[in-house]
Parts: structure tokens; sequence; C-alpha cells
């Protein structure tokens, strides 16, 4: 069975609620790419699913960068005169310039003016800002409270440690019978923002959990990491790794109204893009397909050109273009329940195809096999065949060794699902063969992944490669 | 002369008429995959042109199929218990359920339903329907007449024959100065329908006969067959004159008053399916160009993986997609005298480029050649060119060894005749050279078709590819 | 600085007036394709650009030409019995057929009709006609002039000689760090007729002065030569400067009101091509991007198949296509000023992008590297990249040795000048390093152009060339 038709057999309220509730309850927590907020958001997620956290040491060289020192906050207000705090952080994890250092000082507005931050455009919402690799501090708040900030003298306090540490990232690998990887990565860096990206978090959450423990063609390899740093880091400690994934997404902002946004991987034409772009036709939500470009979250380090990785992003709004898009409004107001479940439906499908995609050979090339008397075909000649006997006929048609599943159904413009259910109904009445199990048809653009390595022992490798790591506080053996 | 221009010569009025009353000649003759319907179809085609008949007996394996039982049938009804026919095959050919074992039975009506057959959304019209690889047997009737009949008993009588026999296909070979060949394959099983397929075996056999006895580059293969299986059988016998197929057609549904519709080969971007897009937009009807798939008539055989053979389907309505499709509707009434013969006209369009297609050589490659000192070019400067010099730019511009005139022709949006006049009329001045004569641009996609195989003997392949066929009752050499 | 950069410092109004007045300048002479029409316009523009004038004898084979005789012409008219000269060739040089043998003669108005050309279409505008290679005489006039002719007897005068001599062309080569080639070619050959051509005289020797004396990529060739057997005769006596051309273009018909054209070259996909397309879809006029054809002007030379040089031709207004196209309402006030400056500003553009367009090497491949710590990134996380950014971002992400700055600025949908400031300010960062300075990316499409041949000595390449042309009244050497 289909893993999307086992999906479906289970209560879609149920899903709905609790990857909302999970969102939730990270809410309030003030996430940055270091320190205890990203830890404790990784402990709750691996309360979940079999998570292995690792701890980098501040000054790791990363390619071209450095682990940051690590940050953390307990506190931070502007105070007036008569004490009383105008500026919260205990009211809104948005209100504090993101890693500011600390301070606790007395100054009049004057001079406090330009460490705050507000959006004269939505005058009721928080910016959310940070200043990750250059010292700085600040305030974030809305343009109506800045407004009623009296002139005169006040007391800034930020409670806060920027101190060598650790930078922390979450991976759970699910072995499958190939190495050859999925890659789902997710930031988890955000603070208080719920589509940007605690939608992200709790749909890739329920989606390793979903696939937990199942007979996966494919291993699958979710990161919880922070953004940008977190994904250089993890790329600079697992080159063998990466040279195993196959196809990937990132996940963000998958939570709100909106239909389905997809953008393509640097490679624009890789099965990742195909698999997605085809899942979202045959959707009942809209789907816009968008083409790579290098800003965006994760897939900007997977698409380097050292990487080229297929990794494409799923979104419901577009990242930068809804105006809640990094304010204190990107709430758990934005975010829906129903909305939640659908993308991890949709994650299901496009995991479906994936696991699914292969290419067959017609045993039969020469002519149409004579379905009728396998009772393939339908009873009484001169009507309209089914899609299901046209599902069939595809496949036998274009089973040459060339086209993949995939390749069928969109040529067919059938749901993969129908093509994948006529193949395997062909295969039991032996008239397609399944070509090259292991190898998927990106391997060979991948150095070193010809068809012969596939071969290798599958069972170690996965273990090498994280015992590898070395120089981290804990590493959590795959 | 081009064929079309010698095509054009003739009596338009006479064409019509002609191929109109072929197809209404016809009508009557209840055709079945096999038997004497066929048969007597046959013998009446090789009246107007030369047919070879063969005949392959019942249990003859062909791919995976069994060349099945022959069906003869002489008389069907459903009598009332007063005697009077309320169902009379001697009415309508199509009121037999096609392949209806035999059977003499009296039932009441309650248990004759399950074998009546009717179209309620057309309430006038009797559907056709087939069952020729399971045994059934039934009767097809309008389900206004359905609608009449009382309970009761009734006397049910299908006066056929279902033993061991043959099938019978029919081959008109036209042999060409190359034994490359084009195929024009019609199905020629369907009993009283007139637009599938009796237009288009009325315009393939005026086609062959006009093309008899020319001389012409390519060897012409016209197949009269019965559907599916006959189309399975011949290339079964066939495997060496398939090989030898560059280019083909089915005809079907090409008789209704629509414009025309093209389904492109498997290939998609044959020679074929290039020339009947350019030749259909140059028509002063409208052409629709539709994207192969694995249902439809023969082409499903031809295009099948093992095959692949560049064989697209030209209709005007396309088959399945008519209401009148495979119900009585579909009468004498529903074609077109001038209809076939604008078919007609378009087939030889087709014949005629590809008959032209050439490549080129220019001899003068270095800037133009000055053809105004050869009267090719305008006489006074300073105005522009007519679309006859345009022609003869283009050519000369292309014709680097790698476009052939089709690609000309499509590049420039002139029509082929242009492109070959402006050709023919350089060749003449010398200014073109015309390239490997006897090599079609699809033969390297052909095994064994490397360019020095076209030097093979060509007076004797046809023959012995025919006189291979063994165990069957006769077969004509060619 | 940007060649552009530089441009837009200069005024726009001394550059607008200046190309005007050389038009104006010009627009009196009779040109031809010989004779001292051309020989004296071809003076005026060595007043302004060092230009080489080529005499080329009569009789001189050129590919499949013979160079023809030299026509000067001094007086032409025809005049009534009372003395009144109804057509003067004094008041308008289109009065005369182009290339009119001598003729004295008296006749009457019936016989002298055959010798009239006009436009009854546009009854107030004289045609411009020619008769290069057939030798003929006549008269062109506006048809409203033609029908006041009373019937009787006409003196008709064409006092031209038609002897041999030579034909002459001008040629300024402009070299640079290498001998690969932009040819820039306009026909000098009409009479008055302002947009065709002195609009592309115009421009060209204006953009001859303005890159002449700078430090350039390429070499730059400006061809002022007759129109057909001018670029015919250069090709045929210049074969290995054309083999070193990388890119060209045909300017003609640039000074009218009209928004864009530029006619594709045969390769449709040459980086002239793709150059063009680009700069006009940034461009704050329209421009509308059509295909190759053999008709045109002189890129039907260049792109002869012999030769199939990436050479595009830059038009606003198309030729052919506009009503006043060769006729005497194709004067000076169709032609503006302004628009002539901005067809300059468009070509200074276009060779901006051929001399910056590179590939790099992004040094840092692996993720991107750190811009902010180079102050290459915005100071305050959160908020969106500028364009200055993104740019950066796209030429770090396709500098992978596969994609040159116009394929990224193509992609990116940036203006090329913000992919080349990105390019260059990494460079200085060292995040890039530029790929094979010397080789274009069409050598390889070149016979002999491999990358090693980019390292021969470049001082004497360009004299050889020319010294080889033997047999020629005199080359100066360049």
């Amino acid at each position: 069975m289909s893993l999307l038709k086992e999906f479906d057999l289970r209560d879609t309220a149920d899903i709905s609620r609790e990857l909302y509730q999970f969102a939730a309850e990270l809410y309030p927590i003030c996430r940055s790419i270091t320190g205890n907020g990203i830890r404790q958001t990784l402990l709750s997620i691996q309360g979940k699913i079999p998570l292995q956290l690792s701890e980098v040491p501040t000054g790791t060289p990363v390619f071209d960068w450095i682990v940051p020192k690590e940050w953390n906050i307990r506190d931070a207000y502007i105070k007036r005169c008569d004490g009383k705090r105008v500026v919260d952080f205990r009211k809104h994890s948005l209100h504090v310039l993101n890693y500011s250092i600390p301070v606790q000082a007395r100054m009049p507005l004057s001079q406090l003016r330009s460490h705050l931050f507000t959006l004269p455009e939505y005058p009721d919402w928080i910016p959310y800002r940070t200043s990750y690799y250059q010292e700085n501090w600040g305030f974030c708040l809305s343009h109506n409270q800045m407004l009623t900030l009296q002139d005169g003298e006040y007391e800034v306090c930020i409670d806060s440690t920027l101190e060598d540490g650790h930078q922390t990232y979450g991976e759970c690998y699910l072995p499958g019978r190939s190495k050859e990887e999925v890659l789902i990565s997710v930031h988890a860096c955000h603070p208080s923002l719920a589509n940007d990206n605690l939608s992200g978090l709790s749909v890739a959450t329920f989606l390793a959990q979903f696939l937990s423990g199942r007979d996966l063609r494919y291993s699958y390899r979710f990161l919880f990491i922070p953004g940008t740093i977190g994904a250089i880091t993890w790329l600079a400690r697992n080159r063998d790794a990466a040279d195993r994934i196959r196809h990937g997404l990132v996940l963000t902002c998958i939570g709100d109204a909106s239909g389905f946004h997809y953008k393509k991987s640097r490679r624009g034409n890789a099965e990742i893009d195909r698999a997605v772009a085809h899942v979202l036709r045959h959707s009942s939500e809209t789907g816009e397909i968008l083409e790579y470009s290098p800003d965006g979250y994760d897939e900007r380090q997977y698409c380097s050109p050292g990487f080229d990785l297929p990794v494409g992003c799923l979104m419901r709004s577009v990242w930068g273009k809804f105006p809640e898009y990094h304010t204190s409004a990107d709430n758990l107001d934005f975010i829906r329940a129903d909305q939640l479940a659908r993308s991890l439906r949709v994650c299901v499908e496009i995991v479906d195809v994936l696991e699914g995609n292969r290419r067959y050979r017609n045993l039969n090339p020469f002519c149409e096999p004579q379905l009728g008397r396998r009772n393939l075909y339908r009873a009484v000649g001169g009507i309209a065949i089914s899609e299901e006997i046209s599902a069939r006929l595809w496949v036998l048609n274009l089973s040459d060794g060339e086209h993949s599943l995939l390749d069928i159904a969109v040529r067919s413009d059938l749901p993969f699902t129908a093509i994948l259910d006529a193949a395997e109904l062909l295969s039991e009445n032996k008239l397609l063969a399944v070509l090259n199990e292991n190898v998927s048809e990106n391997a060979a653009r991948e150095p070193g992944a010809e068809a012969g390595l596939s071969s290798r022992d599958q069972s170690s490798e996965g273990e090498k490669s994280a015992a590898a790591n070395s120089g981290t506080k804990r590493v959590s053996s795959k």
C-alpha cells in the first residue's frame, strides 16, 4: 500500500490538532541560531522522533564561516524613569534585537532611537530583526508603541550573554533499503514566529514520525538547524552524507491559508522538481512553481555551486512576500491546523512519488500484450476505456527503459498513484520487470555514484560517516 | 511535377463521387475481424488496386496473441411470440453483438435483457458492441426500441458460426526507387459504420490507386486489416518490412464535416509528424495536432516500444470524441463526398512532402550567388522580393547539409511546394546538389539501416520478405 | 568604469546634434554602390574616425560575383519641348534610376513611360529604384508629377558614365587586447535616404569615435560598404578577418521614431543575439526580437551558410515595413536627433555586454561565503536584500565555469551592469576568479579558433591580412 493510502486512513482532525498544538507549544520560546532556545526546541522534537543532537563549539571553522559565540537571554526591557517597563521582552520574544549583546544603561530617548526598530507601514506589528555577526543591541517594537514614548531618560537592560559555547542542531536519520538519501531540512532558529518556521518544524517532525519504522526505499534525513550557519555547518561536517542526497526539500512557511508554492532546485529539472510539480498539479489546492534563485532559506547552501544538490523549497506563502513575514503578525492566528495537515499530506504524496519512481521494462515490447485474457481490459468492446486501463496502456507503452513512472505520469497527465498501481498490477502479471532497483535517476550526476557503487555494503556507511565527525561535544551515532 | 499538382488537374467532383460511392457500396456488409464480411470487402478493394490477400489460420500465435476462430453470420433476430421480428439483423448489421456465438432459444424478456445493449443518452441510435475474445452473444438496439418490448417470451436466434478458419487481411505494395517504406494502415473490420472506417478505407484505396504505377522515391505499403489483431498479425509476420518503414499513417474517421486532427507518433518529432503538421498548417482547413497516447487504433501497435515506428494517425473528428462514434448514427449521412476528397488531397500533399523532402548542399555557400544574372531575381532593385524569390533565398541559406527541405519550409513558414520548387530550380541552375538520395533522415534510428544498406539490391527484397510468411493459406507474391 | 557610464557622462544634446548634423550633411549626395558619391561620403567619415579606404577594380571576381563598372552621374532631366525641366536630378538624387546608363534622346511620352517609376499608393513621394546589374535607364518621380505630364515629345538626358573603375569601401579597425573581432557593418550606398541608411552610417561613425583609443577587450571593425556587393567583396578579400569575427551587428534604419527591432543572426542563439535581447529587455524603449530570415541587408552575406557568422541586424523600424522606406519620404524629417542618440547609447550598452561578458569561478563554491564580514551584505538581518546584494548572490551561485555573466543576467533578469558590478566587486574581494580571458564563448564554433590560437602574436596579424589583399589600387595598412 502506498504511504498516501496509509496516511489517508488516519483521522485528519487528529493530525491537524497535533500539528497545530506542537507549533503552539513551541511558539513562546525565544529561539536563535545558538543557545538554549533552539536547544529546548530540539529536545521537544526529540520527544516525538529519534533525534540526534549535535553541539558544535564556538570557533569551529565551517567553510568560509566560523561557528559564532553562543547567545542566551534571560530578560530585556526599556524602563521609564517611573520604573514602568515600556518595552518588555517577557511579553514578546521579538522585542529584543536577536543576538543583542548585554547592555545596562540610562540614556535619553534621542540616543536610544538608533537602537529601536519599528515598521511604520504596519504600525501595530513588532518587526523581527537580528544581528548575528555584527555586535549590536536593540529593541523591536510596534511603531505606535514608539510614538507614545515621551522624551527623557530611559533605563535599558538586555540581560544576555554572548560567550564561547556551542551551536546546536538536530538530525533524525531513518535508514532505508538504500543509503541514498532524501533530505528534509527546516530551520529552527526563529523565535516567536509561527509560519516561519514553526509550521515547517511541525510538519517535518510529524513526517519523520509517520515514516519512522517503515520499510523505505531511500534513507531519510531530517535536519532541524539554525538557518544559514546550520546548513553550512552540517554540510561542512557531512560531505559524505551530502554526496548521498538524491532528493531534498526545505520546508518553510507551510501553515498559512495560501495555496502552495514550490521553488525549484538550482538544477531546475531534478526529479524532486518534477515530482513536486506533478503532485501539486494533481492536488486539489493551487500550486505555483517558482524558478530557483539564490536568495531564500537553506536551499541557498544545498544549491551552492560546489554542492548543486537537487533540493527545492516547499512553501505556502512565499517567504518575504506576505506582509506578516518577520513580524509579530506571523503568530498562531496566522497558521491553520487544517492547512498544516494538508501540507503534511502533500509531503507524504511527494515521498510516495520518490519511493515509487522506478523504470520498468515491458516484457512484451512488440505490440500490446493481450490484457483481456488476463482480466486487465474491459469486457465488451466498442466503448471507451477507463482511466485505470489507460494507465496500464501508458505504462506498457513507455516502459522502454528510458521512462520512469514519473515521466509516464507527467506525459500521460495521470496521477502518479494511478501509474504506480498500473505498474504494480502489470508486474504481478509478469508483463513488466523493474529496472535498477537501487540506482536513482540522479545517481549519474553525483561524483562517485556510478551504478556499481550501489552494491556496496549498506549496513555501515551511515555510521562511519557520523563517527567521522570529531571535535564535537556529543554526536549520537545513528 | 509534384503529385499534388497532378492531383489538382483531376476533376474534384469525380473524385468526390467515387470516394463516396465506394464507401456506400461497402456500407451494408457486416464486417468483423475475421470472416466473409472483411473478405468480401477486400475483394471489392482488389477490384480497384492490386491487393494481395493473406489468410492466417486460427490458432496462429502472433506475439502475445493467438489468431481467433473465424466468425461468420447469416441471420439473427429476436422474435415475438406472434412471430414478428422485433430486432432483425437483416435490417442493420449493428443489431448483433459482433462475434456473437450461435444461439437458438426461447426466453422471457427478463432473461434476455442482460444480452441487450442500448444507448440511453441517444435513444434512437443503435450502439456498436463487440466481444471478440470472450464468448458471448447479444443484440444491440436503440433504447427507444427496447422500451417498446413487452414482457413475455421471445425467440432469439443468432445463426452464426465461430470455428477454426482464417483471419484475412489485404496488402497493396507499390514498389519505389528505395525499399524504404511508407505505411498507410486502415482497419477494415467495422460493420455498417461510415466514418469509422469506410472513410479511411475509401481514401486509402484511392490514394493507392493514385500512386500506383508512378515513379516513386519510397515504396508504399497499404494495409487493410482487422483492428488490433490485424496489425499485430502483420507485424509478427513481417519484421523485416516493419524495419523498413520510415513513415506511416493510420487513416480513420476522415470523412465527416470536421477539420483535421493529427495524432503524433510516439516519437513526437518524427518526419511524418512534422510533415503532417506543416501540411495542415498551410491547409485551408483547420488542423489540430494531438500528442501521442497509447489508446486509439493501430498506431498503438506500430508505436509499441519494441517497434516505436514513426506512425501517426490522421483523422477529422477524433475517434471516441464524437457522439455518433460507434453507433448507427455513423452512417452514410455522417460522411460527405467533398470531405473525403479533401482528405485524399491532404494525403497526397503529405506524400508529396515525404517524396520531396531531401537535404541539399549549397554549391556557393560563401555569400549569396548572383541570382540576377541567372534570371532568378527581380529585375529592378529597391522593391520587395516575392515569395518565390524568398523561397530561393531560404533554400540557399539553409542548404548546409543539416537542414532538410521540410526543415526549411517550417523555419521559413513557406509552403513545402514553394520550397521544393525553389530547390528544383536552383538545382537546375547548378546552385544546389542533392545529398544522400537513398537515405531518409530516420534511417539512423532503425537497426541495421545504415547508409550502406540502401545500396543493396532492391529488386528482390520485397518478395523475399513476403515469401518468408509461411503457414498461410495463400500469400500473393508482390 | 563601464563604457555606458562614461557615455552617460557626456552631454546628450551635443551627441544628438552631432549625429543628426552628420546625417544632414551627407543627405544631398547621390550615392551608389560605386562612384564619387560613396567616395565623397567615406571621405567625410574619414574626417571623424581613422578610416582606411579600399578601391577594388571593376572586374575583380568576388565569390560568385564580379565587381561592376563604376557609375558616376553629373546631371539628368526630362525636358519639355519648351525647354522646362519637368524632372530634374539637381532637385533630388532619387529622380534618376540609380545606375542608369547614359542617354540623350527625344521621344514621345508614350515611349518614355516604360522608363518612369512612380508610387501610385503614395502619389506625392518619389520612389527609389536601382538597376545595378542590368543595364537600363529611367527616372523616378511622384505619381502626381507624372499625371501632369502632357502627351508630346520630351528631351531626356542622363549625363552619367558607366565605365571600368573601382568599387570603394571604408574600414575602421580599432585594435583591442584580443584579435577576436566585433564587426559593425553599415551600407553606405543609398542616395538621399535618411533612415536607410544615413542613420546607421552616423551612429556607426560616432560609435567608432567613442570607442577609438580605448583599452578594449575585442578588436572592432567598422565597415562602411556598398550593400550586398560590398559585403561580398570584403568577405572574399578578408577570409582571415572573417574567421576572427566573434560578434557582429548590421546597423540600419535606426533613426526614426519607432522602438527597436533586432533581427537575430542565423544561429539564433549566438552571444550577440542574447546580448542584444538582454539589453533591449532592460531598455526604457520597446524592443522586439525577430527571427533570422535570408532577406534584409548585409547580414544575408555574413550569415550565408559558408560563413554563418554571429551577426544580427539592429533597427528601429524594420526595412521594407514602413511606407517611407525607399521613397523620398525617408528624408531628414523622418529621423530624429534624440532617437539617433538613444540608438547610439544602446549600441554602447551592447558593446559593454560583449566587453564584460566572461565566465568566473567561485573560489568558495561550497556554501555561500560570509559576505557580511566583507561588508558585502546588509547590516541588520530580517529584512529583504537589495538588488545589489541579490546580484552578488546570483554571481556566486552560477559562477561554476558553465555560466557567463550574460547567462547570469538573463537567468536572474537583472541588468547586465548590476551583474558585472557584482562580479568585479567579488573579484576584488578574492571571491571570484575570471576564466579564460582571451577566449570568447563562440571560439569553439570557429574553424581553427581553438583556445591556443588566442596566444598568437597579436601585433602583426591584422596587417598581414590586409597586405594579402593584392590587386587593389590602394589599401591603407592598419
